[in-house]
């Protein structure tokens, strides 16, 4: 049982690392973008937030089971 | 049994940090190219696409073992 | 037994990093390089894919290797 | 005899990610240099090829007493 | 015995990564440098091959006592 709350801490850990070093990949290029040209404000966000979308997918996998095993259900 | 668990864990864990940072290496170059070219975002969307889709291959396959052993199935 | 599934999750997990941040700085200086020059796409891709072949050697081993753990063969 | 399983996983496992950034790094400012200079390719090529065998000494040494040990040889 | 061989196996493994990780930092760059100033190939090459002498000293000793670990002597 205990064994099963480490598999998903784990989880939600590297989630966490892999999320917040992709997605800070991303919108530092964003915010280096807007800096160069602000009136691409629009539709470099547009772009940002679906990297974000594309950033998150496997770590929001790893986060779901995480809890999944943390709480034990 | 429980070890199991952690072993699919494990490919869940790292599988997002492999997935994260490389779809954040390769979105954040898609940004940054259309910061500075706005006339070639469908070109470039295209290459980006393909290239979050050639990252996430051995992601994939780690979240997908990673999933049956932590279902136990 | 299940220590065998250990090892060869281990070997899934890290080659998903491996393979997840290898392939992202290969296309992501690719899609750098289309967004500078957008007529030489199909010179840069046939680069990009070699590329990506390279990375993959070793981490396609180790995906072998460990799904041959993961299921017991 | 199933540690010797874990520790030849644990070498392939590294040696994944060695090879994979690795090759990844090199790759890519090959990729970078063939979009700036396209008539240089060939040469960038052979140093490209040349750098890609020097990153995968010690990874390829890793792989084979990798394989050794799971394979329990 | 087997602790031994899990013993050399972390320092082969981990020399992988320092090596593959190294050497691609350092050949990265020289081919950069070769693409723009291809005429000092030859100068560059000799601070190349320095530098991966260089980073190679400690994987090295790693992989030496490593594979005296692993192989049992």
């Amino acid at each position: 049982m205990s064994l099963d709350v480490l598999a998903g801490a784990l989880m939600i850990a590297f989630a966490a690392i892999g999320g917040g070093i992709g997605n800070g990949l991303v919108i530092s290029r964003f915010v280096e973008g807007v800096a160069r040209q602000p009136e691409a404000r629009s539709t470099l966000f547009v772009q940002a937030i679906l990297g974000v979308a594309l950033v998150e997918v496997v770590p929001i996998i790893a986060v779901a089971f995480g809890i999944m095993k943390v709480l034990g259900v």
